[in-house]
């Protein structure tokens, strides 16, 4: 057997998901990481900002148009958003493209804009496919550009989506809280985001108005086949990684708990990284840490007519770049878990 | 100006609660700690247990009947529910007591039965104070037995009950999610609380079955004049002290955000401790950690009709040792904050 | 009693340190608070930088200039370095004012200049005393400007100046290694304070080079009677608040580690704030958290001849803005432990 | 090419280095784990005490006298120091052992039993080998059983050995200052390890008295040719995993930090796990974070004639399962990084 190798490239290669990317690709047997672009730390040693990764083989930083594309099959770009219709619209067609932000997730160009200002690419929009590869293999597969999706949305659309599909809540009734830890958030040097502020304690925000919303209003739309919309509420808490969505439903057309824990068991069978648990086993953040896996289960609630469902990912791998590897591995032909197959890291 | 002199026995010292109660007794000019107890560690000095707090002159930690309780004015009770009501029941009458446990606070044995097992103290139950000083100030000056409120219930009545009295919102579509810091699982050697296994990570437990539920249920049924039962979902978090309620209801009659927080504004004006925040100020746990302080905002949800509600509070100040002090000098005739008015630690 | 009543400038107190300061003089009988300066955010109230500040009723936020030093009696600076020289020069010579910059603490000019740069009030300098109460009382008692010491040198003076002054080590082989919180670092916005950067690590970092050693040397120079050098190493923590200093010394002329622990606990028998523990208890960075208190104990080494210094204090107390109280109620004829005695906080 | 399988069996298997083993055999190419022993939780799946590992399929936990060691090539020992002696000792000769536990460390059995007591199987502790690979491969690599080194130690030999070896600093004034997170002190039930007593705190602990210090002896011993002690001080603080060795030496010969520095990254050249870092390069225990590195720096201290020592590797992989895995490796013929060659964890 040959392996195939895939030339990388990585844009905004100094956050925190470039990072984790990195990591990951470091273990992935096709990829060729080639080029890696920081804007402002273009010149300096990827080891500069990433002490961590100074084991791995890489070239310097550079800037976005100093990077030879010719050499390049596969890219992910983690800029920030706004940044990247421009960027990916002077890419040759050739190249296939991951997007870690937000920039290519909304097909519907006039929600983008009213979420996060104009958008740049819209032709590009048409073609660009929301990247759950549980919810959608087969289009990702063949496609040029995948738009990865955002952490709350995957930890929320995971459990939702068959539920939906299958009529069994009520779809103006959904309430999602969600807690996220702080990579979330970026590596930007925030007041919000130093040790002091965010440990020992816990607060809500975005409340009523948080950018993950109309992305998950899309998803879940489609699935339950009608607009809905969803009252959403993340929490930032002090860890660095994980997330929990804690989601409260209504049950609909005599549907009870075990149903739609046998709708989400039928559905996620065969998926690598889906794990429904058994009986009244409680996901935690922890049993996911630094995995691909998402864990899922359906509670009773004490209101009738009411369940619970509880879905937790890791943000920065199944929420962010260990899907996004998910995805190039679908989009290149290869195994689907090529590189990210490793089991959560506990303690 | 004479300073009225309190002589204290604190039964079940050892504990958070009870190193909560000594260091805040400190700080109370009309406090005196007479006696305190540890069944295990008895004979050994407070520093042994705690020493963070050997500056405090303290007598050892004596068996519950090696205490001379001719000598105490008021007790507090921080021993485990279920011993209580035999240990309440022999103590004189004329000694004042603030319990812990949750022996004390469902006014119905039967309901306590059905989640905590025998009641011991039907008779005494029936004199028992639900010591929540906004809710039944004018009670808890008059009793003599205070049953002090679990540190979810606090979070979640302060906001709710003026809301419920005022028919504001559908009572049987109520939605709790809270989380909570580890002192709130106490210091008991499990497992669960390990560093380890808390640190980096969230969980729910208890889900559809915590013990807390049926002292939210009697507390927001007196206020609404009807029974309810609510959706209530604890969480485990990386932090010591703290807790954020999250609260989605559903408006009636017409009710707005603002009718809602305009009805807690009123109602609260003149409390010491409550505080509804203005405009859209997100309340966090560190803006009342180590304080008796609960800080309450309304907000309006993405789905119509519906409004979210966030409050947070310091589970050991407010929810457990600083609101049994605000009830002790509700019970003595004290001015309410005395030595419970400190401003909140950040960071 | 009438109580004297002290009008208070903070200068810089949008910091932790500031926080610091408005927590503990609401608790302070003495305390008026008339004025607060932070430049960037002059004309905010308080509570927009502290939250949770808001229940403490002040003056909003002024620049320095704007403020009217004729109602002042005592001025806090918490200003960066190298900006605090020109503003005490200029302020009315009746006003005392305690520094909690490094910019008085260094006696000598030349060696200030060495390591922080030009020194723009050599005068002023002559006339300023290190704060350290426990070493420098009378000096403090009477004096204007008192430069308060660093969090690290507190944490080191405290226990290794009585040492020096009998004899019992020798000088220039003092090796101390300290772990600090974050807090330490200020609520600067840089990357390497962010939550991320922090939890779930350790590092040292000034190593060979830290500022504060000229000022640990001076004092302990002072202390020996002759001039010497330390090995000195911080190590940041993922913690909010808290010191601990390990310190290795060689024991001289015959001296063994029960004579230096006598030493200790003679000079400190009746200080209100240090407390020297008996036999092997060990110092906890949580048995001083939140409090004033210095705890320090004595071991033997398993070298022969060398013994092992374990101290600890919370960083922004003892370390900065409760020592900086103590200063002022000494340089005002208050009792020294006027606002300052509470316990410490655990958990 | 064909890939040898090696069967293995985990003795103690429900701590925390049995968690990691697992977790890293499960990338390992020649691993095939047969049996797992936990006796408290025999009969149990291994996902009901790490329910993160429920994607791994493994036989359930058993008794150790219940596991056929007939299909067993490789044994690894979790069990607590004092249980091995026995266990080992009626395992047949054909099996290869790696203990990670304190029993067969060291070397001289009298010293053990002065640490530990009793020593149970002299005459198997004459054929271990201390298995520290970078120090002695060689022996390693013809061993049947291998004493696998503590977590202190392997952070502190790594550094020490080659220079003491070249007899470049003096050998009675090593001082070591160590840093631990709290996987170190296990999964065990106790008060000290509760998340409340570790959280926002730092202090030392078996003063003058922790068991890793023989160790640290024996090896540094054997190095420098002759006896020799060391001051040791580990310290507990808040992270799960990690160590921080700073290490306090003095210079002889006229040997200067670039002669130690330069003598460390010839000793290191070619080591997969090891590195040297560049010019004043600090090591941060988050640059190792769940890899099975050492990195190591030596710096100038400000006292003269003086070195500042620093490594750090992560307690849980290079300090325990990492290393006991590189030494299967060894042992068994396999390239030396086979399964434990992954990048470090950020954040």
């Amino acid at each position: 057997m040959t392996t195939q190798s895939i030339n990388i490239a990585i844009l905004g290669a100094s956050g925190y998901t470039g990072a984790e990317l990195i990591r990951l690709l470091a273990l992935h047997p096709n990829s060729n990481i080639k080029a890696l672009s920081a804007e402002r730390r273009a010149g300096e040693d990827v080891s500069s900002v990433f002490p961590h990764l100074s084991g791995v083989e890489l070239s310097r930083l550079q800037r976005v148009n100093e990077i030879d594309f010719d050499e390049i099959d596969v890219v992910f770009c983690c800029l920030p958003h706004g940044t990247t219709h421009e960027i990916v619209s002077s890419l040759p067609e050739r190249i296939k493209v991951i997007d870690l932000s937000p920039d290519f997730r909304l097909s519907n160009v006039a929600n983008y804009e009213a979420w996060y200002g104009p958008h740049k690419a819209p032709r590009l929009q048409e073609t660009a496919i929301y990247g759950l590869p549980e919810i959608r293999r087969g289009m990702i597969q063949s496609a040029r550009l995948v738009g990865n999706p955002g952490c709350y949305p995957t930890s929320v659309i995971l459990p939702l989506a068959p539920i939906l599909k299958h009529d069994q809540i009520e779809e103006d009734r959904i309430v999602i809280d969600s807690k996220s830890g702080v990579s979330g958030a970026g590596r930007a040097e925030k007041e919000a985001n130093l040790f002091c502020e965010v440990a020992e304690g816990i607060h809500a925000y975005g409340v009523g108005s948080h950018r993950h919303m109309p992305e998950i209003e899309q998803e879940l739309s489609l699935a339950a086949g009608k607009n809905l919309k969803v009252s959403f509420t993340p929490h930032l808490m002090p860890m660095s990684r994980g997330i929990l969505s804690s989601i409260y439903v209504c049950l609909k057309n005599g549907q009870t708990v075990s149903d739609l824990k046998e709708n989400l068991v039928t559905q996620y069978r065969n998926e690598p990284f889906i794990r429904v648990l058994e009986s009244d086993a409680l996901p935690a953040t922890r049993h996911v840490r630094v995995s691909n896996y998402c864990l899922i289960n359906v509670f009773k609630d004490r209101l009738s007519g009411r369940a619970i469902i509880l879905s937790v990912i890791d943000n920065l791998v199944k929420g962010a770049s260990g899907q996004a590897i998910q995805n190039m591995n679908l989009m290149c032909g290869l195994d689907e878990d090529t590189g990210i197959a490793q089991q959560p890291l506990f303690p």
